[in-house]
């Protein structure tokens, strides 16, 4: 990436790159100049341009970019064929709807365990496995290596169980909790999954309508 | 607001400053100096008095911001006490999820309705309302008149209903399903939560650690 530093809403559009290009692909389009790319993000064409230059040379003068060809780039930028171990902490409605919802494979991911404290959970099978007590969490940690933990539970847990788990071998958390875990381990890699602050920001932009 | 352009990164730390404040304040405690506040939040002092300096001049020299104060005005800032009704659409795990485990109340939002297309699901009670088969949507919003409408929905489902609802009341979206709404119909106030582009970047930030 020639040293370049990338900020951080380039990276965050990425994936959108990487979904449109998904759908023509499937859909069997073979190329896509920077004005249409533009026009079906929503995006502007130097915008897409600047981007994707911070990454490579992409695009050829007079024909575009190559999808196939693109798609593939991105997701090696993504590091979406690496594959990435993963558990899953709490299993509760939020905590089940991603264990059953989130296509991790395509995205390089293999959920390796399902984790709660209810004993009563125990031993249900979600996507093919069984959930383990958080007990276990060590142990399991230690044999399997997961490399990220999502976290599907309150505030309090959260904050236990990341001290626990930077201790063993985990890098980085998908956090659906309201645990602001980068103050505290401020090394520790993190996307945030915050719902009441998604919808704080909505009730913002319905506040304040032009 | 004297006219100023608040930026996107600055609506999106709202909500968490209204969180912080929010915890403080129910800790009892009455004042905090913008170099603590930074300190809890993970940013820096002089971020945070940027951001706020957008809304008013909060601070005082010496003294730090009054948290009671600062959070209502914040919440004030956000719309928080400002009533909107909601809908939401499709009652899978996820929008299940959505509809038990966010606190719709203390954001200003009132779930009115609650809407899936399965005939099966009509008539179960979440959260207090009654599922609704999808085919009520036109009367219930021409009666109830919701203005934000969640989307638990696939894609193709979603690029429909958002075509029906905003011919209707609906002004904003809280988007749960992967269609880019704002592409299609840029006047209208979306809130994404991509899942897949939150592991993606997370998939991003692992690949390319230092």
């Amino acid at each position: 990436m020639n040293g370049k530093v990338i900020s951080n809403s380039c990276i965050r559009r990425l994936p959108r790159y990487y979904r449109f290009l998904g759908e023509l692909k499937s859909k069997g389009v073979l190329r896509i100049s920077s004005g249409e790319f533009a026009k079906k993000t929503g995006l502007t064409a130097s915008q897409i341009r600047q981007d994707l230059n911070c990454f490579g040379d992409f695009g050829q003068q007079g024909y575009g970019y190559n999808i196939e060809l693109l798609h593939g780039e991105i997701g090696k930028i993504l590091g979406l064929s690496t594959p990435k171990k993963v558990i899953l902490i709490g299993v509760g409605n939020l905590g089940k709807a991603v264990a059953q919802h989130i296509n991790f494979e395509s995205m390089g991911y293999q959920l390796v365990g399902i984790f709660d404290k209810k004993e009563s959970l125990a031993g249900q099978i979600i996507r093919g496995l069984p959930v383990r007590n958080v007990s276990g969490l060590d142990e399991f940690c230690r044999e399997v290596n997961p490399t990220v933990a999502i976290l599907c539970i309150p505030k309090d847990a959260a904050a236990i169980t990341v001290n626990q788990l930077t201790g063993l071998s985990v890098k980085a958390f998908w956090n659906f909790s309201h645990y602001d875990i980068k103050v505290h381990n401020p090394d520790v890699i993190v996307e945030n999954m915050h719902f009441g602050d998604s919808l704080m920001t909505l009730s913002y932009r319905l506040n304040n309508q032009d």
